[in-house]
């Protein structure tokens, strides 16, 4: 049985150890240096932004990731992207890593790093180097806020879920933190997001993990921007001694629904939390083609500005939801298609039905609410995540200086 | 020599009338009915949106296209865009096209329909029905402006061009009026352009209008949103009695050139008066490996919100233009990329250089601007243009309502 426990976070499984400070980086002074240390080397599946423009530590952990699938520690450190900076932001990279490492008594290669916030400048060095003994003295096992603190960046709130599930062979724990929230776009936008777990799992998971990715981070959508440093890495440090292969098939599943819930939940956070958005809104997309097409019209649908300011406006526009639809490249016929807000029926085979406008009103005033857009083409269905498109993202990001 | 006429539109060339009125369609009470006469029937060339949701004037004139390529009138209201409503709407515009060929004493399958406005409400018959005989008295030589005046929908200025071209032949003109103004994206939005000459075109020519749409309408972005209704337009009633063909080569190059000169100013106007917009900005792409890869780069940089409401801000955030134009999917490697706002470099290879950022800052402050990112990776260039994402984009499409 799966708990889920909202104050949990990185360090709810074992072994596990998290902290944060604030080093100077942020203008703002705030929270800016994170770590999160495993006091065993974990088994790392990792995920990056698929943008041909990769900030140096992208670049850096993809190399490291080549040699090996086991790392320790992440170090974090928001306020400054260290994108497009070239070589010598690679160099700044490397040297971050090898002071982490030195400061915790590491070998080569253990530890990752990730960087988020303003492109184009160099990282503070000397901020960065008297800030690593800072944050190692500040780790402990109840690190999970401090840690999810010192990621964020235009956040306005920390991102952080924890999970236990009781097995017969004993507790296996799951724990994530994650930091939005503008830039946020299926393949990875500027999204930072750490999944944390105890029991032990084989390197066949990377595959898994990459899927488990596509129905949480990659299924949101804030601006349709993608950035240069999107990362998702899970440790699977093997602390609780339990073993994946040690379930039984039923428990199997219910792990596996568990994680995937556990990074969905976080995902939803970043999108609750997006630049200016006062709605979430589920586009759940079905009868498909196929899952990709079912997600490839759900992410589009969700990136239309018009979809996304009618949202604003609490208009039950769903004209542009079918025209952004039709658009999306995917396989639609337009007098197949119905429409639902909720479970009020707007358009049937693609034509409008006369419907209550003021129960359709009630729906789309709701802080959150579903739309399900039915293809009948096919049998595949996917849910895809967005907000509203308002006048403070565009104070937020008109305002946010380079 | 080619002469811009400022003054001029769709009757500039010989053999075009063109008329509007107020039919009722528009609760607002404006312009709405509009009709483009020839006084024989004229080649016509024609793109429509890609969009699987077609309005109903789409699917009409698609079908009277693959029987004709002669026609003698266009009959177009704005308010309503007939779209999402079935057979009963795809009727409707049967019966538009009928009652005009009526009403001009035109056989069948000779008058084109095309619909701007609210999508999924069915076109008000009784109005266009009263409307026909109206806007036909209203028909003049120098209608140019009351039909660019009465197809404007949020449009906040009538957009209408003419030129004058003198070859050895005699006079050869050109036409055009159009209207956006959200929901404009590459692969025509939510717009409607036509465009006149009085110069005789063989059938040749519809490859030819294709590379003039995609240099012009297709180049431009307002909100990434393409439409259920985007139609383009090219009548040449050859009145002139001037062919193509009678033109010497460099004449025949002005021609080409003038008639996409008149296409790209008609778009660039649509993005100028895109909803909300406070500036225009060219997006150069040079030295790209293919022309559509310059063209797939430079349009998606021109429909990133991060990028729009950094031009909205007056901010020279070359960061998020570099990760855009890394997430568009075309070939670019960071550390060969240059970048300019004007004739100020800011990238080279990929690194930031030191700029004065006074004088940065005084390029993104005018109204209108250039930014150009050369790749380095081949010989192909093309230009975007886009507008930028303000609080009136949203309060004008959080407020337009079903």
């Amino acid at each position: 049985m799966l708990t889920m426990q909202s104050e949990g976070g990185v360090c709810t499984p074992q072994g596990f150890s998290a902290g944060g400070v604030k080093a100077g980086i942020k203008a703002s002074g705030n929270h800016d240096l994170a770590l999160l240390v495993s006091d065993r080397p974990a088994r790392c599946f990792a995920v990056f932004t698929l943008n041909q423009v990769k900030a140096a530590p992208v670049l850096y952990d993809q190399d490291v990731l080549s040699r090996t699938d086991r790392v320790s520690a992440v170090i974090v450190n928001s306020g400054n992207a260290n994108a497009c900076t070239g070589p010598d932001g690679f160099a700044d990279t490397k040297r971050t890593a090898q002071l982490t490492e030195q400061v915790l008594g590491l070998t080569s290669s253990s530890v990752l790093v990730c960087s988020t916030g303003i492109i184009g400048r160099r990282l503070p060095m000397d901020k960065i180097e008297t800030g690593i003994p800072m944050v190692k003295a500040a780790l402990e096992p109840q690190g999970s806020a401090a840690f999810a603190q010192s990621i964020m960046t235009t956040d306005t709130q920390m991102k952080s879920l924890g999970a236990v599930l009781k097995t017969s062979a004993g507790e296996v724990r799951i724990g994530g933190a994650c930091k939005g929230s503008g830039m946020i776009h299926p393949n990875m936008a500027t999204m930072l997001a750490f999944i944390t777990t105890d029991i032990e799992l084989s390197a066949e998971f990377h595959s898994e993990f990459k899927a488990w990715v596509n129905e949480s981070f990659n299924a949101i959508s804030v601006d349709g921007d993608m950035s240069t440093n999107d990362t998702c890495i899970l440790l699977a440090n093997g602390a609780s001694k339990i073993s994946y292969h040690d379930l039984s098939i039923s428990e199997q599943g219910e792990f596996r629904r568990g994680i995937e819930a556990v990074m969905r939940e976080l995902a939803i956070k970043i999108v609750r939390d997006g630049e200016g958005a006062t709605r979430l809104v589920e586009i759940r997309v079905e009868k498909a083609v196929s899952k990709e097409d079912a997600r490839k019209i759900g992410r589009f649908v969700c990136t239309s500005n018009l979809v996304k300011t009618a949202m604003f406006g609490q208009d039950p526009n769903w004209g542009r939801i079918l025209s952004s639809a039709g658009s999306a490249g995917g396989q639609l016929v337009a007098d197949r298609t119905d429409l639902f807000f909720e479970d009020i029926q707007v358009l049937q085979g693609g034509r409008p039905l006369d419907v209550d406008y003021a129960k359709l009103r009630e729906v789309v005033s709701r802080k959150e609410y579903k739309i399900t857009l039915v293809l009948n083409v096919g049998e595949s269905n996917a849910s895809s995540y967005t907000c509203d498109l308002s006048y403070d993202y565009v104070k937020i990001n008109a305002e946010y200086t380079t």
